[in-house]
């Protein structure tokens, strides 16, 4: 038996060998994001990270315990997505400045006919930031592969006064709730 | 001008580092924690911090800045500080399972004649704990260093539902309230 994490991102990876997973198997879904988009948040992290789990499951051995996760970031009504452009990357830090947003990701975990699957909702409150501090924060490189553009694990975190919820759920991937989930399969973590 | 960490602890430098700051030195204090423990929280840990700063200033270059912190875990009107054996960290657990409480970091910031200090408050909210999940958490070496018997930012967050404030105040060091000292003493790191 191996849990394969069915994920490219480096965070997800770092986040398991934290809790301690042996024997962790990386095979990320190459599918594309075929949700609708304009399903409410919750239910659009679920169907994205139930559609990477199915894809990667058929590659796995049966026992195997498959776990995929989705993770967004909701501004205004708006999904704010990984920046295209050091432009974009900007947008985004000027709409979360001195304002509240939600990240919301979307786990499911698979082993054999057992599907499990759960949306846990994070609130992140940002301080005002100037133009000049998010030039400079752009020009560390940071933004530009993460969800809205920052990572509140690296030099992002100088941004955030706080936040309410799971805080590796806004990393992107919510270790608690995940917990529960694997034991709920057979696996202990603790 | 260096900026120097009063603190031996592995996790302040590794959020420094986080942060990129170069040139970093590390010089713990030394001297006995002297205040007055029937302080309230916030004033404790402030008071705490400055005597750390105030300690190693004075083995520094007057252009130097000094960053010291103090972090406690703060439950039902006590202070938690780091168990003493395992059947302390048991108790603690014990008290966290199931409940919230409060993480208090206190940081004071020095250069020549200025001093900054200020305190921030988290809120950690426990999901309730099996003595088998205590036991296994105990036996694998993580509660023994760290404040309330328990690491966020280890194996710990399987314990942590949520929380409420500054994710890194609880690790033991509020970076974002931190950063803007340093921009007051005329340290920019973004």
């Amino acid at each position: 038996m191996s849990i394969v994490l069915a994920s490219a991102s480096p965070r997800r990876r770092e986040l398991m060998q934290m809790l301690g997973v042996r024997d962790l198997v990386i095979l990320p879904a190459v599918g594309e994001e075929k949700a609708g988009r304009a399903l409410p948040p919750d239910e659009l992290v679920k169907a994205l990270a139930a559609h990477k789990a199915r894809e990667v499951a058929e590659k796995c051995e049966k026992d195997d315990i498959i776990v995929a996760a989705d993770t967004i970031v909701w501004h205004d009504g708006q999904v704010y997505g990984k920046p295209h452009t050091e432009a974009d990357a900007r947008r985004m830090l000027r709409g979360l400045s001195g304002d509240t947003h939600a990240v919301y990701t979307g786990v499911c975990v698979l082993r054999g006919g057992q599907e499990l699957l759960a949306a846990e909702r994070s609130a992140v409150r940002f301080r005002t930031l100037t133009d000049a501090e998010i030039a400079a924060y752009i020009a560390t490189g940071e933004p530009m592969d993460k969800a809205g553009a920052y990572g509140i694990q690296g030099r992002g975190s100088l941004f955030v006064e706080g936040i309410e919820g799971d805080f590796f759920n806004v990393v992107g991937l919510p270790l608690c709730r995940l917990g529960l989930m694997l034991k709920e399969l057979g696996v202990t973590l603790l």
